[in-house]
């Protein structure tokens, strides 16, 4: 099969769903992972959608990630909490996490809750969207498995550490930054490699510390650990700023690993299954300013600063959130298209474990 | 006067005091801006030291910036409080305001404190580095003069809205990252054309919306808002993650602008003085470990990063901090350095002011 398919948006949910319940996690833990991914495969943020689900079953059955394990509590004081995922599904947990930081932001003005033990957790918006709901303002990072090398290093030492922001403004859509702290996310290398597109020199190392431009050897040799390394953010050595994207990674190392107590830096993934931190933040707006004003006055910035002169050939200055919720609304009229190997992956996963196909309700195109 | 000046620290704290009391300043406001001003000229951020001092005593004589005002507590939570600095100078409501989120997190865990209606307060980082003090962490931002051009845009829309990090880890100093969101600081540009030295094209674009190397022109141009632009961390358009850099510069402009009810965007200093906004966050490290084990932990990541292979030609990985900590150290000792064009300037500052000069301590080298 080497056509794209496009299914339902309602069809990937039920599939994730049936295939994480069929391997024994719990249906409601169940939902919450298939959320995540569909909202991924809505926003058109397709390495961490459906396509990633392999990754969460695999996880489960082969036992580095609990599939039973639920958050405790270690400690929490009026505005703030820790969590201990114990090694389960990094969704659920997270999803609590946020909970708990609204309703603590909801109680004294601001909530911040940092998990450990956890694991990947999908896209970090999500759960910073979480905080729009309530007209409060969500920040939510993670660390990840090492493949950034620091600024003046050549090999990788710590995360591409993601950070989020989700904002209720004023407008069509809210303000929601997703970005990892590297010049690129590794996702975003695999959708020019499925596209047959080339990468711009650097973005990445090789394992002598050369920059490359292979696009497929760096996968690869990323998935394999064997010495490749994204840059940062701001790209190689300082003069474009990488040292700063270098420190924003650094930043969210330190909380998400030495301040929640979870591994950090090359440590994240050790054989047992990953010990991942994440932090979560909510802000409630009216502890500062009523909901109205603060939504009429960030529209009001938001649409000036969209109406600025356009940098030639340009025509459009989109606000961070904005391609990925209008690509949202595309996506659940239209449905959500995979690539051929995506819906190989899922077949081979329907028949491991029994769960009906996808390929019932969905269309080749 | 063609040669620099050195002088011993005291000296640029006394100097920036007495000129500030002799306008009119409270002698306790007057010092803390003088404690920060000689911070950015003991930390290397020479754009941001006793060469500033001017803006504050002008600012303050032509009444842009009040002299007498004081931080008004607007209203608060367990956790958050909004103050409104009535266009006083920003450093000591920067100061008013990070102590008071640092005593709310010591209270409740977090604290989180925004200013509005207040002026350009110097490093962001000084006031991050107050929470080490109490073994916390700070983290601080302002919106600025609009510079920086949004993704996709061709005009200065926003400001360099630095983000302030200061995380009290183990080791030799503390993490402490201050950062432009934007791929430079202006006081980097002046930098560079201090020492003759030329401009890599990709930090900012001209009226036209062309990529300037024209370092001369494009200080002037942003001085006289001719137009001029700086482009977003990450740099020109999206390949090398310039939209992170945007979502991270307007992230901080909708906190310290619509949030604390600031001006925002374009609209920071109309002309009859600056409306900043300004974001204040201190994070009570007790809440989520002890001090001891998240010191040595930080301190291990940190110790682990330094020692990754060197990228060819490099010899040392710095973590953010590091190199304006060894700087202080020695210009603790060695004294500062100023710039003739600095040293004139205060020559002529003591002339208009009555103070002592700065001459009878310093050193020509």
């Amino acid at each position: 099969m080497d056509e794209d398919f496009v299914v339902p948006p309602d069809t990937v949910r039920r599939f994730a769903e049936a295939a994480l319940v069929q391997v024994g996690v719990r249906r409601r833990d169940a939902a919450v992972v298939a959320d995540v991914l569909l909202a991924a495969d809505l926003r058109g943020i397709d390495s961490h959608g459906v396509a990633r689900l392999r990754r969460y079953v695999d996880g489960v059955r082969w036992r580095t990630i609990s599939a039973h394990a639920a958050s405790e509590l270690i400690s929490e004081t009026p505005a703030t909490a820790l969590l201990d995922a114990h090694r389960g599904l990094g969704q659920p947990a997270a999803v609590s996490a946020m909970k708990l930081a609204i309703e603590k932001a909801a109680g004294v003005g601001v909530g911040m809750v940092l998990v450990r033990r956890t694991n990947h957790f999908g896209i970090a918006g999500y759960y910073a969207m979480m905080a729009l709901e309530r007209r409060m303002i969500g920040m939510v990072a993670t660390n990840a498995s090492p493949q950034v090398a620091p600024t003046h290093g050549a090999e990788p030492m710590y995360g591409t550490n993601p950070i989020a922001i989700a904002i209720p403004t004023g407008g069509p859509y809210p303000f929601v930054l997703d970005a990892a702290t590297s010049a690129v996310p590794r996702g975003k290398l695999e959708q020019l490699e499925w596209r047959g597109m080339p990468m711009p020199e650097g973005w990445a190392l090789d394992p002598d510390g050369r920059l490359t431009t292979d696009i497929g050897d760096l996968i690869r040799g990323l998935k394999e650990r064997r010495g490749h390394a994204l840059l940062p953010l701001g790209g190689l050595g300082e003069t474009f700023g990488g040292h700063k994207g270098f420190g924003l990674g650094l930043f969210v190392d330190l909380l998400c690993g030495p301040l929640a107590g979870a591994a950090w830096g090359r440590h994240t993934y050790p054989p047992e299954g990953a010990n991942l931190g994440q932090y979560f933040l909510a802000i409630d707006v009216q502890a500062f300013a009523r909901h109205r004003d603060f939504e009429s006055t960030s529209g009001a910035l938001l649409d000036e600063i969209r109406a600025a002169k356009k940098f030639p050939g340009q025509q459009r200055i989109y606000v961070a959130g904005e391609k990925e919720a209008s690509e949202a609304e595309r996506r659940s009229r239209e449905g959500i298209r995979l690539r051929p190997a995506v819906v190989v992956d899922l077949e081979r996963l329907s028949e491991e474990l029994g769960v009906p196909s996808l390929r019932s309700t969905g269309i080749c195109v």
